[in-house]
């Protein structure tokens, strides 16, 4: 297709030759003539004068002049990116249809139209997936979950395995049934390797929409409101809620039964011990909020510094100190 | 069952109508008529107010009065709840018995009596599986490991890959062949995705009744005592060992080739980089004894105001100084 | 074979009773008459007299004494005791050969010679597998990746699953289609349960002969260098780039974009958030310099004492102040 007739797909602005011919997406480095790439970053925006992309996709203010390359503003480029990318060669095509003869469902448990089940995925007992989902292989759900539409769960994934609930008698842990399930709602993806545990007693939900990178955990009976992102290889214990649009940078850590507001943003690598409001960012180990935390750490790796400078007080105060005792003497 | 008659078995007084019949167990704030609920918390005594559960189960000590629910109270009231729904629910029903044939178990595996082996697990040669144990869904048992009765372990949980062990010579990594096993004694529980790795040379050995949550590695070659708790994410590298009753939080990681006592309490995200004696609780990363942790936490938090009182004092002693230097002048 | 054989074969040097006969390696804690172990820190050397091994390979200069032990002297103790292993042990026997029949073997993937395959293996469309590679167990690999020579893959890992990439617009995260691939060179190795996510648009690139320990997760786009070592649970975002030689010890995080050049050393549970200059060495999170570092650290557990300084120095300068007051006074 044309530079130009993808534009008009993707809503964004052409300014150079809207004639020339696109057949497929590459980076800014890789791609070659026929290719269309894009650039988020005005601090590589010098890369387009070096691609060899017939086409770049670009947010409106970044500063770029059209020389061997057509540009395509839009106001969200990403998003525009991914359209044209979704155009150009669409999603994954599998390589068969409907639930593949090497993975086990069992027979209590019902599957939705038009759902992928890859080779050596398990679906337990009376769990339901919905229409248009995707099970890659090796992927486990135990019994009684429920699965919405559009649903992508990655390699490895284990959804519904028991929570973490042990009651400790004299020394030993005795294991409480883990009757709840899991709830996962329309349009999630969890990536590979990932945890999600069954509740002890009523659900543990992922809120529609919501996004999970690699190697998460989220522990038994929690609730991640809708179009939440964790990313990879954060955990959070068991009984915390989650608002809508939180975002969990990866490594995270969230202690059990907090509750976390909307819109809230989590830093990498940062522990969550108390409650958070609607609206905050926050960074560390505990977290705090970010401009806090930014001086904090900042003041951090100063502390051989903050040091000295108590080392230089005390020095001057022990000549002061002395001085000052001497004109006493004097004044005496 | 009747209130009277659970609370018979499970151990619990009752205050309020013991003739109420119980048929299943849910939280305080999802349960109905019929059903047995129970409260750990003071903080949410509240809930009991407004609960629809017929019966609950609390301790000793929180104050609570009997409206609308019948009170069972117990000295450990979550080991009696758990004990309420082993009594009312019991534990998973497998849907099938044995070992599944879309299970592959090498020919030269043993197989204990009424152990329970789901699809896309593997087993490898001359492991052995003891009696009563569940091995979930594609779980993977390398060869020459050796597994307890009652051993429950939880899908893609990976038991003897090979240890980390490489010799670096001339800038390359060598393979040391990892000719050791794992050893999980009898009523262990390991969550899903676990990675146990194998010994290069003796045994990792996983001691009886200890329970490991989602994603814990362990290293080649440690030794985990009996009753030790795990929780997420968790890492312990190679040849460590842990006493009997050892917690550690989650995210918590422990360095190579350290010794733990017993009954050690580690918080969550602390990272142990030396031996640690019997009975301490410790937190942070480097781990301190968790009063001192504490402090320190709540400081760095402080550090902008730390720095600031250390700016103050600058201030003030730069005044001193020109002002003790005036008074000397006038002195002389 | 005899000690003095097995000695030539390792290139180690004797010392006492060459005769011996050797059949299998231990540690020295449980060696046997017959077998043979290593001695890598001096401050185990003690245990050499109480071992009941007939050899010990151990370095030059670690003072012992050959009493009822006969001790095989090696510059590289660690790779010389490593060839004694796959001497006397070699590497891993395989149940089988070749592609098992309870793996699924895409029709379009391509599997090079005496490369085995285990139950539970899913390989996706066009991807190529190398010769002389091994995957464990349950292990995942999506289409059109790229496998070498000699590598060898751990169970339940999933490498080729999409990248954790998502325009959000209006609130929602809609997902871009993953079309770029994984390329693992010869000679790596990667532990059970991790991830290695497709790149967006190029290749996600793990270099020749490094070595991935258990639980890791390596970003979209990310390029590993050759002979890098990434130790348990580390995490790598995306579009990282690592040079050749890099060490990342356990639970590290690496943010997105970052470059790291050659021969670095990352120490444990380490958070790094900028671009890291060729030999240099850092811990902590944020990454420091290490001896900066370790003395920030020493520090930090230090900060209660810290204040308490800063107290003292408060309370001098408040006696100072009002005594040099004083002392003003009595002079006007």
């Amino acid at each position: 297709m044309t530079v130009e007739e993808l534009a008009r797909e993707i809503g964004a602005e052409v300014t150079g030759d809207g004639k020339a011919t696109i057949t497929s997406a590459a980076t800014l480095e890789d791609a070659q003539a026929g290719q269309i790439s894009f650039l988020a970053n005005p601090k590589y925006a010098k890369q387009i004068d070096s691609t060899k992309a017939t086409a770049v996709i670009l947010a409106p203010k970044i500063a770029a002049t059209a020389k061997n390359v057509t540009l395509l503003r839009a106001a969200d480029p990403y998003f525009a990116f991914m359209k044209a990318v979704i155009r150009l060669h669409g999603h994954r095509k599998h390589p068969f249809a409907g639930v593949h003869t090497d993975a086990h469902v069992d027979p209590g448990a019902s599957i939705g139209e038009n759902t992928v089940i890859y080779p050596g995925v398990y679906v337990g007992p009376r769990s339901k997936i919905g229409r248009d989902c995707i099970l890659y292989p090796n992927v486990t759900i135990y019994e009684d979950c429920i699965i919405g539409d559009r649903v992508i769960v990655h390699a490895s994934t284990v959804i519904g395995a028991d929570g973490y609930g042990f009651a400790t008698h004299k020394g030993e842990h005795h294991k409480l049934p883990q009757i709840g399930n899991v709830i996962i709602e329309d349009d999630v993806e969890i990536g590979a390797g990932c945890s999600i545990e069954r509740a002890a007693l009523d659900s543990t939900i992922i809120g529609k929409g919501t996004k999970i990178d690699q190697l998460v955990v989220v522990g038994h009976g929690s609730k991640i409101g809708p179009h939440c992102l964790l990313v990879a290889q954060t955990g959070i214990a068991g009984s915390v809620t989650l608002g809508h649009h939180v975002t969990l940078a990866g490594q995270t850590g969230v202690s059990g039964h907090l509750k976390i507001g909307n819109n809230v943003t989590i830093g990498a690598q940062s522990g969550v011990i108390s409650d958070i409001d609607d609206q905050a960012t926050l960074v560390g180990s505990p977290a705090m909020p970010v401009s806090h935390a930014r001086r904090v750490y900042m003041l951090f790796t100063q502390l051989p510094d903050i040091v000295e400078r108590i080392k230089a007080l005390e020095d001057k105060i022990e000549e002061l100190g002395s001085s000052s005792a001497g004109d006493g003497a004097e004044v005496v």
